[in-house]
């Protein structure tokens, strides 16, 4: 039920793990003990075993760079496959490639099947001790003393992978030479909070015509009229299919709504120029093909809700062989999602809200904190800690950091919360993407990637030869 | 029985806290609930209260620069009372004074009286929930947000604190504009275990003559050999008027011989050129005094310990006051002592030794790993985590680090472990003190420094100056 109130970065990211691995990258798989607490010495010394995935291949130099992959909130095999850009650069630069899977996702329990069990347990699950769980895996990979540097590290990562891989750079500088932050909203802590679903709106004006998210706008109405009567009821569960059959108004205004709400941001992340499987399988192109679909001008809400049926099928029902529409979560099983519900609820404070009357193609929603603060205490027995990852992280306040690409797609609504300007430091570097959706340049290149995708992954390549140069120079032990 | 492996930093800083404050300085003393745990959520929200100091008097414009000490392994009014170069400089920089209290250390104990109890309170003390409660403290002194940002603060430190001053820098760079770190061994870490006591050598060979270090040398054997007898124990306990009267062999060669070693570890640390209390009331260059005292040419091992006695006595009775000599600890009684040496046996690991024949003036004695973590083991219940600071702070690999001025007085035994050259980075700044004691810099003006210690402040002070403009520059807000 938090849901509703942040699309969540996972609907795109973690439904990755919904999809079989296409195993076409290689790796190993190993396995390291890194400690339950890295912050306190009240547990002795528990320890876990931490996923993580290798491929020394390219290496053959042997002090080639590590690209390091800084985890995700889900299993990092799937990020493993579905970073092309750091499988198509690694033989360039002889690098080893390497995969960290965040605790309390995929593999990564470190209580088993009970890590979900209660806040004894997942409290452990924070951004700070996946951080140090990665600083004491590239201690073990790539150990430096007195004498002795390792070799240069880039860190990379999309969405809350993006957030860690800049956050392992501020934190981590001598574990990390540079990060590549791909569609990373580190400013989303502190952003206002109708600026995702003002993106999102303008993402379904200029996809096919305005008139698109016009008729969004309109169907919220046309939806809850339909839910008021019995008669209304039936002709909805008879036009979408819906799993279960809905028997009340709430079964529409709330779970349908979310359910709607979600698809939109889904459709707008995963809007690349190819045929994707990252949610669901969908066209090239599937916002500007769901908007195809509902760009009339339709004269009553039946024919509104004709329409959107159809056009919601390019997202839920693009194979044609789904038998009904399950709108009650497309993760509800999916560990992950709990995850990072539970990240929402302690650290991972980012406010949402729309504003409706034509600001944005949503109903009117505030955002109300209190809700949001009891729901989690329902769920999960804790609060929110609002300040956290402002006081931890900073957010947009980056002039201490450097080496740092921010990347942003302009077409994804979560670059609301991104870093798109870089002030008067010079050693954090912007690249805009103005047709991108959701880390798109951190995929595998295709013949459909438009101009500014190419050209952000040359701009990714040219300042990672930069640190890795700037890392040679200062391999010599400088400090004695 | 850790201390004879570690002469600890804070056998200098800590016995302030024995000395009462001479209040010299005023500040309003306020305290901030701070969580007990920053980077878990399995405890709820259990916090305690942290003390600071604040003395806001000097920031008339309202918007001056905030001087924050970053606490030390002690009670934070000796370090306000001990730091006159914060004093000093605020008047000129329109600033705040704050001095945070470092949580277990002097009136900041989470579980008040209970806090040393078990490692299941004592385990929440480590430098990195030091470095989150000082953040929080800045949070609400300093509030940044989207719109507005606070005043530039700028870190000092010196020591523990000096090492805390510059990883709050490195961690925290959104909230900390620049870092004084005087006497930080942050090398320490991964550094040669006997440079401490070479240095501690060169000290008292250079003070006064040679023979002065060549005459301690000799001693342990002396003090060895009357420790073998009856009548010699007798001899020793008629000279230096123990205590408790030693009984055995081991009360010399065990606590004497540690009890020997920390003075001279803190002659050199305190040996700054006019009369200080730290840790005894000393005369202006004790270390000087000290060795004119045992210069000669000594016939044998009786006449040697009858100097011993007297210069030993420059430390142990300058004022005349003492009845007897109180070898078992300076400050057993002390909680901060059990602090640091949790310290050392966690996260602070430090090795130690010395090489003996004539390449420095102790008894050799190895550093021995694996006692050390026993002793720790059968004391506090942890064992050493050797890696851990190396792999979080990253030790003198500072290439991605900016805005620290590490000064070290290289009298002072613990330069081993600083940062003396700062390599290609030019935002790392380098003070050398040639003359100088353990942080003589952040130490009030006297008529007495040395040239190279009033060099040492102004240069610190065009730094700060520097950070300052700096930040006003980025005040306004880059990232959006």
């Amino acid at each position: 039920m938090l849901r509703q109130y942040a699309p969540s970065i996972l609907l795109a990211i973690f439904a990755l793990s919904l999809v079989p691995a296409q195993g076409q990258y290689a790796f190993q798989t190993k396995y390291l003990d890194v400690p339950l607490d890295h912050f306190s010495y009240v547990n002795g010394s528990v320890t876990f075993k931490m996923r993580y995935l290798i491929n020394d291949t390219y290496n053959t130099n042997g002090n080639g760079p590590i690209l390091f992959y800084t985890g995700n909130e889900g299993d990092i095999e799937n990020f493993a496959q579905n970073t092309g850009f750091m499988w198509e650069i690694a033989p360039k630069l002889k690098a080893t490639l390497l995969f960290a899977e965040h605790r309390f996702y995929g593999k990564t329990m470190p209580f088993g099947n009970a890590s979900y069990d209660s806040p004894k347990h997942l409290g452990y699950l924070t951004s700070e001790q996946a951080l140090a769980d990665f600083a004491d895996l590239l201690a073990v990979i790539n150990p430096s003393n007195r004498t002795v540097r390792g070799r240069p590290v880039i860190a990379f990562g999309g969405s809350y992978g993006g957030m860690l891989a800049a956050w392992m750079r501020i934190k981590y500088p001598h574990l990390i030479s540079g990060a590549i932050a791909s569609s990373a909203p580190i400013r989303q802590f502190d952003t206002d909070c109708g600026v995702f679903n003002q993106i999102l709106t303008s993402v379904f004006s200029v996809a096919y015509t305005r008139q698109c998210s016009l008729n969004i706008a309109k169907s919220w109405d046309a939806l809850k009229n339909a839910s008021s009567s019995a008669d209304g009821l039936k002709m909805l569960n008879d036009k979408f299919k819906f799993c279960s059959n809905v028997t009340k108004a709430e079964d529409i205004t709330d779970t349908f709504f979310d359910y709607l709400t979600d698809v939109y941001g889904n459709l707008a992340m995963i809007n690349y120029p190819y045929n994707s499987t990252f949610l669901a399988p969908v066209p090239a192109n599937p916002v500007m093909e769901f908007c195809s679909r509902l760009a009339g001008n339709y004269t009553n809400g039946t024919e509104l809700i004709n329409q959107l049926q159809i056009a919601l099928s390019i997202y839920s029902n693009y194979t044609g062989q789904a038998k009904c529409l399950n709108i009650a979560s497309a993760y509800d099983s999916n560990m992950g999602d709990a995850g990072w519900e539970f990240q929402a609820c302690t650290e991972m404070w980012m406010p949402m809200c729309s504003q409706g009357g034509g600001k944005d193609m949503f109903p009117k929603k505030d955002w109300d904190e209190k809700k949001y603060s009891d729901d989690c205490f329902k769920k999960f027995g804790v609060r929110p800690n609002k300040n956290v990852a402002m006081t931890i992280y900073g957010g947009e306040y980056l002039d201490g950091a450097s080496n740092i690409v921010f990347s942003n797609g302009l077409m994804d609504p979560w670059s609301g919360g991104g870093v798109l300007r870089s002030g008067s430091n010079t050693n954090i570097k912007i690249v805009l993407i103005p047709e991108g959706a959701h880390h798109i340049d951190l995929r595998a290149e295709n013949e459909n990637d438009p101009g500014s995708v190419r050209a952000a992954r040359q701009v990714h390549l040219q300042n990672i030869q930069l640190w890795v140069k700037q890392f040679r120079k200062t391999t010599k032990r400088s400090y004695f």
